[in-house]
């Protein structure tokens, strides 16, 4: 059995491809468990992970001939992390729409393809965002709230997760959607993403940089850590489909801290030195896509299911100190 | 100005000509009330109402190139009625996914491509369904319940409110998007709704014919009469864009009517003899799709958006009888 793991060189990509590396096999569509004989890696550019086991395929992972050619009888799942991030989605509408929505319909249709030659259903991961929320919201949002996004990359996602539980509903597919939070402390550098300052403002000042946080101390944000992030895609993906039913969206779990409260964890953890390093410049239309975000949820469904949780801020820093130690 | 109607050859969509007919105008980009000059009326075949003001245009209304004839800079707004109905969405997915979804994006486009030339935001009505419910589902819908679809047609209506909310949000279209309740009782033939017997149940037997009913007695269902349709699709037309704010998609009022009650009326208006020709042969296709609708809705935002109601289901039968004379 082989796995396909679409944007797999991105940060995330990389960490879940670490983790599956170590499992002794995964589900295949009967759910017993099947050694992987290659984790096919569809991204724009190579990974930096090397194993026998691991074959990256380069180029648009939107492209309905990339994907035919990766998917196929021997693919007995996909973790579609690939995706034009918020920021770069809400500038260019044309790009979202052909990434983020029909790239995940042509990966869809792949695998459907798939199914109408083997009579199985592949399992997929979707990788979907809180970012499916917008709008006016009830004070906790749970799995029931109605999702209303106010941004084209939350549009994108949850269309991508109306599309997921169809396909999985007509028995094309066993596919299952989590919506991540904002994911902090990310490695690496900043992105368009409208949430990149989540990671920017610890990381850069931990480096000696100067970051900027373009939204005031008050924010809140519903956060998880990489570590988290890879663990709950996995038991995301491991899940029979039993306990999804016909629910195939999800919100994980997360925790919610202000921007304020993120500042104190990193003086806590790093001292005075690199707080100072970070420049207050509120920008509106981050402040406009990040307002738009909720960042209070009652996870009941998520947690009776088995996902675990960060325990705080100040422990993600932490972890992303002794990681960047490491690497 | 002139204003294009897709699916308009269709039973809601010539009502909704006649309507269009006689307005005096209707209003532009810039909310001005603006005299018709033509009704494009695009649908595989042409309608019987002929009028000086009105073109019929045949083809296949999800097919780009046609759009694309007949959206220009004179086109003032757009009445999206053309859909592949819920048991045919069913049955054919990738015809209800080309129709429904990708034809109404193809729309969209379009209307788009227009904004870009003109700098003005084209009105655009989107026919969604009450079938974008399903699944468990509150004992009242409200607007703010999560549409959670289990069924092809609600589906891609759902993808297609979500467009056309994103659309209105970027500024390319002004759209407004209602979810029209089963409508009954339709003149003319049963087609491959899965609601059909709900018109089927009393046209039938009024015309002498034997009907079959589908569906229990006891099953609810969410009832308007096509007189109360054509005004709502009207009233979101013309509403301004300020009474639909960042909230592009609406459940429209309906009554709730349980299938028992419909032979009741239909006995009160016409006697004995139609019932007795109504032949109850429960189908577990239609039942598994009919009873994932809801039919109970608390409407408290359409109504104060001015949106009317039908009185009851006997009023309904009433008027059916009436216009069937008339015709």
């Amino acid at each position: 059995m082989n796995i396909v793991i679409t944007g797999g060189a991105g940060f995330l990509g990389q960490r879940v491809l670490a983790a599956l590396l170590e499992q002794p096999g995964l589900p295949d569509a009967d759910g017993s468990v099947q050694r992987v004989e290659t984790f096919i890696v569809l991204d724009q550019v190579a990974g930096q992970i090397a194993d026998a086991r691991v074959r990256y395929v380069t180029g648009d992972a939107s492209d309905p001939a990339l994907i035919a050619k990766v998917i196929d009888e021997n693919v007995g799942g996909v973790f579609h992390l690939a995706a034009v991030v918020s920021g770069t989605a809400e500038a260019d509408f044309d790009l979202g729409m052909r990434v983020n929505l029909d790239g995940t319909r042509a990966l869809l249709d792949a695998l459907r393809a798939q199914h109408a030659k083997t009579g199985r259903a592949p399992r997929m991961l979707f990788a979907s965002s809180v970012a499916v929320f917008g709008g006016q919201l009830p004070a906790v949002v749970t799995d029931d709230t109605a999702a209303t996004p106010q941004a084209s990359y939350g549009v994108q996602k949850l269309m991508g997760e109306f599309l997921v539980g169809e396909y999985s509903r007509k028995g094309y597919i066993d596919g299952r959607a989590v919506r991540i939070p904002t994911v902090s402390v990310r490695p690496g550098k900043p992105n368009g993403a409208a949430s990149s300052f989540a990671s920017g403002i610890i990381r850069e000042p931990l480096a000696g940089e100067e970051a900027i946080c373009p939204v005031e101390a008050e924010t809140e944000l519903w956060l998880a850590s990489p570590r988290q992030v890879v663990a709950s895609l996995l038991h995301a993906y491991t899940l029979p489909a039993s306990a999804w039913g016909h629910r195939r969206s999800l919100n994980l779990p997360g925790i919610t801290v202000r921007v304020g409260e993120m500042v104190e964890a990193l003086r806590k953890v790093a001292g005075d030195a690199p707080v100072s390093r970070i420049r207050w410049e509120p920008d509106a239309r981050i402040k406009a896509i990040v307002q738009s975000w909720p960042a209070r949820f009652d996870t009941a469904r998520a947690d009776a299911m088995g996902f675990g949780r960060d325990t705080s801020f100040e422990a993600m820093v932490r972890d992303y100190v002794d990681s960047a130690k490491g690497a």
